[in-house]
């Protein structure tokens, strides 16, 4: 089912400071900060040869990684997200397995403009879960 | 200077139960668990088209991953590799930059047998990243 690692996303408290230390420090390829008021991020893409790592800063007042950068204001790796062929088949089957599925269940348009889903941490070992699919 | 993500590293504190849960619930393939008691760790990878993620349970009584786990017992993401192509070139350009190698300052053999490094989280947005020459 799981497929390529789309992105690897990193909460970051400051996102300029974060692209200038990817791109000074890490030489690194990072593309310029776009804000997504309907998701409350700005992110920037750091391009690798096989994936991207996705810098998220919160925007507005009701951010999702708000409350994450409270418990950790450094930042920290946030999740991982795994391209799947077909969303609703994934969610089906992982639901079956007894795995939680985030919200209400049913796919969202992601900040990617693709239909996403996002597993609860406690299924898997800590870790947030991102499927998107491609 | 970061080429390819190597693998994204998973602390887990059951390695078998992870592994089931990769291979199960999410459909993806896992390979044979190894024990690497050098470094403390026993380790399986999950197999993506574009890359892998490395499943960690601590090894022994001085697992460098213990303290992570005793901070979050259920798991979390731990670190990501990055491949360089010159270690000691990439190590002495963030020295230069200002950023902290961990340990003494000169490579290791990681867990692949490759040499790595690893670099300070508080430089880089609270991600502990590796760097292995390939």
């Amino acid at each position: 089912m799981l497929g390529r690692v789309n992105h690897v996303a990193i909460a970051v408290p400051d996102l300029e400071a974060a692209a200038a230390s990817y791109r000074g420090t890490l030489g690194a390829s990072v593309t310029e900060p776009q804000a997504l008021p309907e998701h409350g991020v700005t992110v920037a893409f750091v391009t690798l040869p096989n994936t991207k790592v996705e810098l998220l800063e919160p925007l507005g007042d009701a951010s999702p990684i708000a409350a994450f950068l409270e418990k950790s204001p450094s930042g920290g790796m946030h999740h991982i997200c795994y391209e799947v062929e077909d969303i609703v088949a994934a969610r089906d089957r992982l639901l079956q397995a007894g795995a939680r599925v985030l919200g209400d269940g049913n796919p969202k348009i992601g900040a990617h403009g693709k239909p996403v889903l996002f597993l609860h941490p406690k299924d898997f070992q800590g870790t947030l879960i991102e499927l998107e699919e491609v």
